[in-house]
């Protein structure tokens, strides 16, 4: 499906080029097969709502209803409502932010904030710098502006800075034009870890000294296990970084708000690009999350959203403990993920059906790059299921592991399918409720 | 605003090109102070939200929360949810067209289903070919894609056959790829015009056999006052047309939720696009216009709407005729615009702050053209003051158009401000909520 059409197609020679990069998954079907009752996924990135008290949500609508209708009904501004970019100021200080309300744009979840801020800064043929492995629809986004993305590795500390300096020295000497650094610091998706303060102040510093700007991506930094992440990047600079925010996971995404805090001369931007993609973000969304704000105890609420979420993750990291001892896997001290290595002989992608077949489903690492890499690896989530439904989840993928394992052994690596080798196919886009 | 950034700008130099069509407009300010209650604006293009009875969008909601709440806070698909998707083939049967729910995207507004379609299909260079004058959110999409706007000419019967004939020759001339047509056939915004059924029948036929795809923009065709509008060009061909619907004028438009219905091809495109740019359009909004079409007589509350809007028309058109009897002005039969003609002498853009001093708002023509023209028209909208202001703001406005030629009978041109010469800054984007 990486083509740009058929021959069935009437429009097939008339599709921009940038279309080339748009791309189904091959493994959608599958995802959807998994999304059978009886299937325990471990591949969505779906938060658990149902942990939402619903008179907490109802109380919000009831006083927008009440007191303001009319505007919620209505078309609103192209930046977001004033109150609750407010709001958003006071919730990115918790992570030692300090911005004017002036600075931040409310968009259609920050999915759209990444796509907006791509188009302002993204022409054919630039380098968006990401995380190895990175976010699959920020991968998407870059891909469909037609940038090139270029891996740099991480570790248990996150990004690595060394990493990091070689990556633009040889880009540069190739004649590339580096626009930015795309990273998830806090409990990364999909590798599960945080960067250190300290890579946090070098990263910054490396990519100041090189006019690189550094996009923070930040769904789930207040939603920390053991201690809270160090704070964001955007609290050691203002000009250098744009940073985006989400209630997606803090409250629901249903209502798809979410936000970028920008330098100023790039938020006037970012509030035209938003005006002519959408007019503006939903009004009514907007206000019920602003009543949310103005009257729920929402800090209150994050906590109940943590204890949850610690919960699932240590039923996770027991049950890989219990059932695949010998493999490696991060050990995130937040939000929704845990990285899993298989053994060299395995491929995460060839293996899937297989482990939809044992009633079991994950996102094969093959998704989270942009060069093919990945099929060592795969996501596994805690945030969806249960904590005895991860059990039973992972000792199925135990038991897919070990029967691959076994008949290969038995008959080499004959005994599983070739891996796609086409890499365009291999950054494939789970459907979005899956990523 | 036209550049690129300023040098006060450290990201300067790393915008991508398409940011050089990213302009604000000049009138944006004015537009501030229009919206002082003392003012009378007739520059807005804001449906009238009052006139929805809230208790019909609160039972919606209440039913939504009682029964979807967990899906309604969810992320979506990426196509829409599919019960609305079935609504909205309903929806589009009342204007004669034939569809399937597999066909139809929900979008962020229909807005955004433009910016995808001009996404799919436009690369830098490429021209679109619009009515002359077109609506000012489209100008600015393809604007941003780095299209070229190339208008039509129309007339009272709507988009002149022989014009398109004659601009596609002289454009194929000269070896410009011409990617869609985009027209408002109903109802026209600015222009206030619709299209003959004798001429969406000759302009598609034109289309096809040039492969041009139409971009069939619909947001107002259930808002006809003394007669439907003829059935929509999408009704006489399945693969030719593009059709986008929205619910901002029929419910409202705080929920942005719009639609594009596309041949298969192109809808498997726009799905893709739509993921990669907001994962999927917000689940609460589409779970609530879902369960208001369910349960509520959407048809007598549009009828309604129907009323009130005709009452409004009724209301300018003769204070039209009482305070300025010798220009010329445009009699829609639905939506929400009336376009005037001013006397050559005067320029729509250079009057409008003495008309916000004089405490009336319109839009000047100049937003609704791609290459500068339109200084002498403006755009008048029926669709958010009640009869009685707009009779004042059409009063306030003959003030100012009479004192505006007297001073020009005494003092020559030179009387009033030269206009802007740059065309590219003559595309001005009012905000959202005024467009």
């Amino acid at each position: 499906m990486t083509d740009r059409g058929t021959s069935l197609d009437p429009w097939y020679d008339s599709y921009a080029q940038r279309t080339a990069g748009l791309s189904a998954s091959e493994v959608r079907a599958l995802f959807a097969v998994a999304s059978r009752p009886e299937v325990v996924s471990l591949a969505g990135g779906m938060p658990f709502v149902s942990a939402l008290p619903r008179e907490l949500v109802t109380g919000s609508i009831d006083r927008v209803m009440e007191h303001d209708a009319a505007m919620a009904l209505q078309y609103g501004g192209g930046q977001g409502l004033r109150t609750l970019r407010e709001h958003i100021v006071d919730i990115m200080a918790l992570e030692g932010v300090r911005a004017s309300a002036e600075d931040v744009v409310v968009t259609t979840g920050s999915q759209h904030a990444l796509d907006l801020v791509t188009r302002l800064f993204i022409d054919p043929g630039d380098v968006v710098l990401a995380e190895s492995p990175s976010y699959v629809g920020a991968i998407g986004v870059f891909r469909s502006y037609q940038a090139e993305t270029v891996h740099v590795a991480m570790d248990d500390q996150g990004l690595v800075p060394e990493a990091l300096r070689e990556t633009i020295a040889r880009l540069r000497a190739a004649g590339k034009r580096m626009k930015f650094l795309y990273t998830i610091p806090n409990f990364h998706n999909p590798a599960g870890v945080t960067m250190s303060r300290e890579r946090r102040i070098e990263i910054l510093d490396i990519c100041r000294s090189n006019q690189i700007l550094v996009l923070e991506d930040n769904p789930y930094g207040l939603l920390w296990f053991d201690e809270p992440a160090p704070q964001a990047i955007r609290s050691i600079d203002e000009d250098g970084v744009v940073y985006l925010g989400s209630f997606s996971k803090t409250l629901a995404p249903g209502f798809r708000v979410g936000w970028a805090l920008a330098p100023h001369a790039v938020r006037e931007k970012l509030v035209l690009a938003n005006e002519s993609a959408v007019l503006a973000p939903n009004s009514f969304g907007q206000y019920v999350v602003n009543a949310y704000l103005d009257a729920a105890d929402w800090k209150a609420q994050i906590t109940t959203f943590r204890g949850l979420y610690a919960e699932r993750r240590d039923a996770m990291l027991a049950a890989l403990a219990e059932f695949l001892p010998d493999l490696q896997w991060t050990t995130p001290n937040g939000g929704f993920f845990v990285w899993l290595t298989l053994p060299d002989q395995l491929d995460s992608k060839a293996m899937l059906p297989r482990a939809v077949k044992e009633l079991v489903a994950y996102t094969p690492g093959t998704a989270f790059f942009a060069d093919g890499r990945g099929g060592g690896q795969m996501r596994l989530s805690f945030c969806y299921p249960t904590p005895e439904q991860i059990r039973t989840g992972v000792k199925r993928l135990a038991t897919v592991v070990n029967d691959e394992l076994e008949l290969i052994e038995t008959f080499g690596t004959a005994a599983r399918p070739a891996p796609v080798p086409d890499a365009a196919q291999t950054v494939s886009a789970p459907p979005p409720n899956m990523s």
